[in-house]
């Protein structure tokens, strides 16, 4: 019998952005609770926390080593299920690691590490315990991204040709590291890696279109820049991509985009059509043929049996009550949590379920950083994709 | 200090689809935690559903009655501290006014009861007792519905002089109450009452109209049809309407536009300007001018000043992060619930916070009801909104 | 073999805003020449208008009788095609009957006369004549209001149950009668007639609604409002409608809706889907479908055959090479050229040449207007639409 | 005193798409009439065109050398203005040098000739004979596009960081040449030249970018790919671009983009906001700003004094009434005629009709093909644009 799954957080204190939305996609859909935490460095803050967030004051901790401690010695009828790691890049690998260990399954912010070689480890770390990790790429969990690349993998289109994929950003368009704490550690390389802009959002583009698409990224061509004047890391970068089909594609991501909001778009064509995605009204998918009208797919509706179950399987809603980021991040953790049950009742999860990015995905996003700067500084044209 | 609010459910079981979202809206913010359940007029459905939501058995209820005695005889740090109603429309009075008999606090969708003359009587009994009562009209809680209203109750546009507002949805196109449960329920007089398109989908736009207006219907023109033979109720109908200040309106409502999902739109215009809205892109609001160019407000962004505090205090995420119809249904319930908070620890709760449908929404919403099917009796043009 | 069209103008005057249109419009195919023109009640911006225009001096008139009764003697190498007439609704009558007794085709701008009486009488003087009238209702001159109207008389939708057609304008939000000549004539009962608003924009909305979907009003349910304090015509109006298959309908007029452009937009459902269209981006018809995604039909392509035989005749780009208001405008010259070219010739015109607008379309619009403002003055809540 | 402006024809004869779309942009003023043509190298085809546009028998010519040849004999109220030449781009330079030699001006389709070192000699023939010369680069003539261009030169978005064109076009998917004369000459090297995509749309993408930003393209990174098999030129490309202020940005042009039609797009981001443009609903420019709402600018309204007099200047109707490709084309021979006839009188032309695209555009136009293609064949990252 299913029970609802126990969830320790890892950063993510009062006034953290991120770790509120992990808490609410979290929460949604009623299948899994938050019993413990270690929400800060600052134990102070951390215990703040846990009290607004109505927690046992015995399960909210001061470090996450003596969470992880703890929970791993409680009763299996009482002990946390899996670990929701919300820190900064640069303090996602230990916690990850050690929560492994201990028996926890994980889920994990984007980037998955500091580091491709942390990300490299930790994906074998996940292979040899057999535990799950999901890694928070939001946008591959909306129900027309889910469309499309169920539309593109059933051939529909035919052999996919050009990927067009873009993420402009305004917010940084001035010095802004000082007023606000997001600028300020996204722009600092101790805390960062060794790309800003790309790091926190061309990862995004390159994940979504790898996704979408079927394929891989096998060589690219960047222009980085930082446009901001003192600004430390990239703000901004344009990216001619080739992928492992021939296929080619342009990369853009900018966050010194003024009057932008958070604008990814994602274009891709084959032989006989093909969609456009605008997360921006996530519940709409353009699908483009050659000689017929576009098509407007819209989540929550069956259309017979034009709608992939992938689609369906990750809507709430009927046609017309649009559902949003926080409902595609909800389905992240909803499928988690539909994997983790399955395996507490050792059945295999549907795929539909098992359908979330993970260890693999964080390897290609730290290999996109490393490989994007690369080129970046590189005079040559193209820079082979390495792992 | 707060504390998770302890609800209970009437109605909602296993495959209703209005109960889900309910407990999506009521999970979301981590402010609510479902307690107690009487979800089925049969015991065996109730049960099945209680278990399917990880309740304690000894909470799920066979009926609404046996749990509202037995919660209210629950010490106070146990006993449930609202009952949320999500059964069919003629089974809404009898449960809500046993339980503000009870000293619970209760939401409740809509239309709040079967008839006019209950929904005064309940609301005589919420201004009674002093409980709190709240009436899910979903889209007074958006973001930008927020906006809206503001932007006209500080009079920017001047005196408001047209209001257009619409609902279209095809989903009734065809009659299908053998197979859709919904469509059964709400076609049929003794469980929908005395209209079918307009007390379902109707309502929402009257109210929405008259949330966003300021305005008051004063008296109304409606032509209700039945359009899809076999169909006991109207299923779409055009209302011209007078408002208190003497603007004039249109409303549209109808299930028979084949094609059409969720389409509630409304625009309002004022002296100097005014805006558009549309549900099924609800982080955009156009606001109009005489003269400047046409403005696109959007969810999350705080323009300066510009943006309202209640857009901002309804909105979790920032510009671009698209929210929806879930997040506006969780905004209702986020809000009763911080009223609630408020008034267990003595304070006066923030305007904000106070700003959800109650009580009388429910009484205009059943008066626009009858006035609606009344102006559609008669050949007169002009019937007087009377509650 | 066919030869330009000789066209002569009545009206249109140096700052005229309609003569330069219908010019344009006529110009624009090549297959029209201005020849002469009678352009002003004043000789002196007659003659003014003649040089600007480049006519000869000799064929540029004082007024309009000299011009008809001059060119009518001409020899039938160098004698006027047509008359255009572009002056205000109260000088449309005895202008377009003294062109048809002398043998002249007729396009007149709509509405076409000052009271439903005159049309009756022009409209059995061009039947009685033989000769060819072209009223300018500019709207069905687009490509996808072809295609809107072809697919519903194809019975693609099957029976038609709803027609939503509105049209707002904000421009007459002040009370701009002093400045604007456009502005004093329109709301002048003695020039434009027993309607403002519903006479200007109204008809337009009334005739774009029975051309597409193929139906003649029935009856209707006007409210028509003085919206600004001191003008002496409606400004703004809504009406309910009864279409003679039983559909129903709602039309919206408007010109105190501050921030509207010129924002005629139309709707209609039938049993099986419907379409949409928005005059402000006209290359664009949505096809909506019960159970299948909506369809983006765009002008300039052929779909296979999906597309229309009159769609494509009245387009003169490919798909994406944005055609506008002035060759919808265009189009109906082309048409009424097209068919004066074949008569000319003793041959049958193409049914595509055929479909422009004429003079029972100006019957109705006049009964339109006299029945709206029937409708308004009365208490009952029907009107049958009478001729 | 005005007189129309008498053209001739070079090219454009019976079934040519781009011949009359050139004779509907210069017929709809009324300010120019075709006098003249030489409309093919089949004399036979010629005759049958010149009927077919109601020309003298004696002024349509079997080739263009006679034409040119005997109407520079005519006397000075009958000889040609201007020469229009809308050959295959190959046989554009030839009759282009002629026609000034005999001192007519000249209207040329783009790009303007077959090679750079061809268009510099025009340019430098044009400067000597002080004749003007348009180059039709159609999508400059738009009256948002003018209003973006004066926005950004008049300061209000500060320095401009980033370029973002595009251009996917979706009708060279297949492998079309046998069966399309357009898709034939186009991939034909020797008729259209070094590039396909580069040159057909991609030099409209960057003179666009250039006219909007006020920037020139300074270095380049370009990626051309064929794409469908057993072509000959490049049918899709990504470029990475430099300008000379520092700024970066990215143009994308492709021809196999299965489903678009000619999605021509442009973004220009400066310090404080910045505009974008959709070639398909050109009557719309967004304005975006770092912290206030974007604002919809549409064309055919003033807005106080906030839209430029570039952009009322080249708008024919009011605002709501589209104007669309062929007024922007319009645009581009009226302010050409408003030029000569400027020259006529002896007077200086106004800013706004000297505002339309000659000789330096052209050099530029060949210059980026002769520079993108370099790039497309260097290993080398950055490729410096050289004239």
């Amino acid at each position: 019998m299913n029970r609802k799954l126990r969830m320790g957080m890892i950063g993510g204190g009062k006034n953290a952005f991120i770790g509120a939305i992990h808490r609410i996609a979290a929460n949604m859909d009623g299948l899994i609770e938050l019993k413990a935490g270690a929400f800060s460095s600052d134990p102070e803050i951390s215990k703040a926390s846990g009290e607004m967030l109505f927690l046992h004051p015995d399960r909210t901790y001061p470090d996450y080593k003596t969470m992880l401690e703890a929970e791993a010695n409680k009763p299996a009828d009482e002990k946390l299920d899996f670990i929701a790691i919300v820190t900064p890049n640069h303090v996602h690998f230990e916690p990850a690691m050690l929560a492994l260990e201990k028996g926890f399954h994980v889920a994990i912010d984007k980037p998955i590490t500091f580091t491709l070689e942390e990300a490299k480890q930790l994906k074998a770390k996940v292979d040899a315990t057999g535990l799950s990790l999901l890694l928070t790429h939001t946008y591959t969990g909306y129900p027309m991204v889910k469309q499309a690349k169920q539309m593109v993998k059933n051939g529909v289109f035919g052999k996919i040709r050009k990927v067009y994929v873009e993420y402009p950003q305004g917010w940084l368009s001035t010095f802004s590291e000082k007023d606000s704490k997001g600028a300020a550690w996204r722009t600092d390389p101790s805390r960062s890696g060794k790309a800003g802009c790309m790091g926190d959002i061309g990862t995004h583009a390159a994940n979504l279109a790898e996704y979408i698409s079927g394929l891989k990224i096998d060589k690219l061509c960047a222009d980085l820049n930082i446009v901001v004047p003192g600004r430390a890391l990239d703000d901004d970068g344009g990216v001619l991509l080739k992928f492992d089909n021939g296929a080619s594609g342009v990369l853009i991501a900018s966050q010194v985009a003024a009057g932008e909001e958070n604008n990814l778009t994602i274009r891709v064509y084959g032989e006989k059509g093909g969609i456009e995605w605008h997360q921006m009204e996530p519940n709409t998918l353009l699908v483009k043929w050659l000689d017929k009208p576009t098509e407007i797919y819209r989540a929550g509706n069956g259309y017979g049996s034009l709608q992939s179950s992938f689609a369906i399987h990750n809507t709430r809603t009927p046609g017309g009550h649009p559902e949003g980021y926080l409902e595609a991040f909800g389905n992240l953790y909803r499928n988690f949590a539909l994997t983790l049950q399955a395996k507490l009742k050792g059945e295999t999860p549907a795929p539909e379920a098992l359908d979330f990015p993970g260890a693999e995905d964080g390897v290609r996003g730290m290999a996109f950083i490393e490989n994007v700067v690369k080129s970046g500084q590189s005079n040559e044209k193209w820079t082979k994709f390495e792992i």
